[in-house]
């Protein structure tokens, strides 16, 4: 049994759910198909150029408030982000080279963690570079494969199969033909996936 | 002990938040007090003149598969609305006059059974009516009382309450000067509440 997690890394909501799916499919018995992608074209069909926290600003205070608590009750470190959104497309591409060679949840959540426990731009080379280093990987290496056409075509194509699922919002789950929406809908997608 | 559960007729997931809410506050020793509201004036501040439901197909699918999934969880009977979002305008400020009157949890609740367990129009004055006389209630009596003037300015004063409390959505529960969105925080929402 196997669930698709799909994540943006600039999606507030995906940092806690990235950090915690992996104990909780384990201990469902499933395994976890990490997916990064890129939320920009889904926001571009809801006629967004701008994360909806920020373009509704009642929203995003909310959303920062939630977050916290939610990091909080999770015993996950936080620290309001100074940029928001934050360039993702050179770490889903280093994603994407990761989930090919078998170390993209590690890698994931040390992003993860970069942006929203440490406040480091993970659109920066250096801070990818950086946190390859932290992780035993050649930071030259993984840098020039990630921007290679066939990995920019990769995550072109994991964009395109997402919405292909209504995927429209991160983090996301699908499992069994079913699309799971938010960190907080996790649990509710392993069962499903344990009983189909 | 004490919350504020904000809800809104025509809001799908204050469905299964008020179907449950009572019961998971009981269980919390702690009070609840059903404050209908409209939500209407909150979304003109986020510039939508739907439900984003509507303006955004791709959500709209999922939320209505979400719904259905909660409801069966829940064992709560569900039938999607012909029409959706229907009026409340009508039902909000007889909840208004319930709320005065100590019977609104249950006439909140038969509302909702009636929208989204029953497909009727709850915007229909026959429709209300027919839920007061079920409730051994005057119809005649309290739809007056509902359009009578200190009832529409009451009304007003809840939303006006709402959006100074940040609400933006449905259902909230604010506790001890925090606000939970949504029917997958009540349970965060009364835990707060306990430990504050």
């Amino acid at each position: 049994m196997a669930i698709d997690f799909w994540y943006e890394f600039a999606s507030t909501y995906s940092y806690p759910a990235a950090m915690r799916i992996d104990r909780l499919a384990a201990a469902a018995g499933i395994d976890v198909r990490w997916r990064p992608f890129l939320l920009g074209p889904m926001l571009a069909q809801q006629n967004l150029t701008d994360s909806p926290f920020n373009v509704f600003p009642v929203k995003g205070r909310y959303m920062w408030r939630d977050l916290e608590r939610i990091c909080a009750a999770e015993g996950l470190p936080f620290r309001r982000p100074s940029q928001f959104p934050r360039r993702t497309l050179l770490p889903a591409r280093v994603a994407t080279v990761a989930a090919n060679e078998g170390w993209c949840p590690e890698f994931s959540r040390a992003v993860y963690d970069a942006n929203f426990a440490r406040d480091r731009d993970i659109g920066d080379p250096a801070v990818i570079a950086d946190i390859l280093a932290g992780l035993g990987r050649d930071p030259a290496a993984v840098l020039a494969a990630a921007q290679a056409q066939p990995i920019k075509d990769q995550l072109k194509a994991a964009v395109d199969e997402a919405m292909g699922l209504g995927v429209f919002g991160a983090p996301s789950v699908t499992a069994a033909g079913e699309l799971f929406w938010g960190n907080d809908r996790l649990e509710q997608a392993l069962a499903w996936a344990k009983r189909a």
